[in-house]
């Protein structure tokens, strides 16, 4: 999502270097950034972050971290992430092209990607977030039993999601076509998939591994 | 689908030996049913006939083979098929369990799937067209470049297709979860698709190769 720029947002972060890691600090050294180790659980583009922070509510035995590009959307979490006083999700300003130089082999155990900008556009199509080029990078750092799972209304996207994971070689654990049909009890909805589902969209899911 | 049960089946096929095999008579010799040696594609379970016999109309360079197990059935597409005297499609009563004692190796080059039964119970699974029970049957007789073609509008028999074929390893060339929403000039509408799309519900199709 896009926010108004804001220029004292890179201040405001660098003054919550507890919370957010703007400059690479913990690269490599993920666990160092958290109070006590524990699996790591990733969301890729966080948006306003009520889904992340949702989930790290809900399990304090799992480490959070949130990976957003947009300073000034990173803005909002940061504020809730505090407000909240949760210690078990960090944020980090990042591009989701540079994954495997911030973290290692095997660090994450899952990734959440949920409604992901679906770059509409042929000559776009290596900037989705399911393209192969990003899932190169997904796989080296996803632990073996870790898997993704992908969240969003678009159907261009999801066929083209299902289409590229199949293609790369990924297992599909689960895929749900209609969410909200039989809605399970652990999905925690993000404010766009409250939005799209209102307007009448179905909400796919895909869980898949390398 | 099912019909009802006619005494006079049997014999009414039996009579059209040069339309229908009832009882594997080209088993292991499906290019000497037609008057020329041309590519086969297949269809497992032709329902009414509509699809297989419009696609024998537009494709007279190849032969198509429609696979159906209810003979109250086949004797309607008989009906049509003598009724427009095309000679590139015959019909075979079996059922598709059989497939490869009745074809050779890399013998068929394209597998179409129209609206096949759900079987929506989970402990009737193993039935369903695409359980891997079955796809291991496509495989062997599977041209190396050829593709499995699915049509479906029934969303959980989608969902368990698509996790099916990519664990069983099949490779998707092509995931649309909306046909009609921008449908292909070659697409050929079968009876249950016009229905269940007036219904309004979205019709799925699949393109997999092995």
């Amino acid at each position: 999502m896009r926010m108004r720029n804001k220029p004292w947002a890179m201040d405001f972060l660098n003054e919550h270097g507890h919370i957010v890691d703007t400059d690479s600090s913990y690269a490599g050294n993920i666990q160092g950034f958290f109070p006590s180790k524990q699996s790591i659980h990733m969301e890729i583009g966080t948006g306003m972050g009520s889904f992340i922070i949702e989930m790290a509510k809900r399990n304090p035995g799992i480490n959070y971290v949130g990976i957003e590009l947009d300073k000034n959307v990173l803005i909002r979490v940061v504020e809730k992430v505090k407000e909240q006083e949760l210690d078990n999700i960090k944020l980090v300003l990042l591009d989701a092209r540079k994954l495997e130089e911030y973290f290692g082999e095997e660090e994450v155990e899952r990734i959440y990607l949920n409604f992901s900008d679906p770059w509409p556009k042929n000559r776009h199509e290596k900037r989705r977030l399911t393209h192969e080029g990003f899932l190169d990078g997904y796989r080296k750092i996803m632990h073996r039993e870790g898997y993704v799972e992908f969240k969003t209304d678009n159907r261009n996207l999801f066929e083209f999601s299902l289409r590229s994971m199949n293609n790369y070689g990924m297992a599909f654990e689960e895929v749900i076509l209609d969410l909200h049909a039989d809605e399970p009890p652990e999905n925690i909805r993000t404010e766009y998939e409250n939005k799209f589902s209102a307007q009448g969209n179905k909400i796919y899911r895909l869980k898949a591994s390398f």
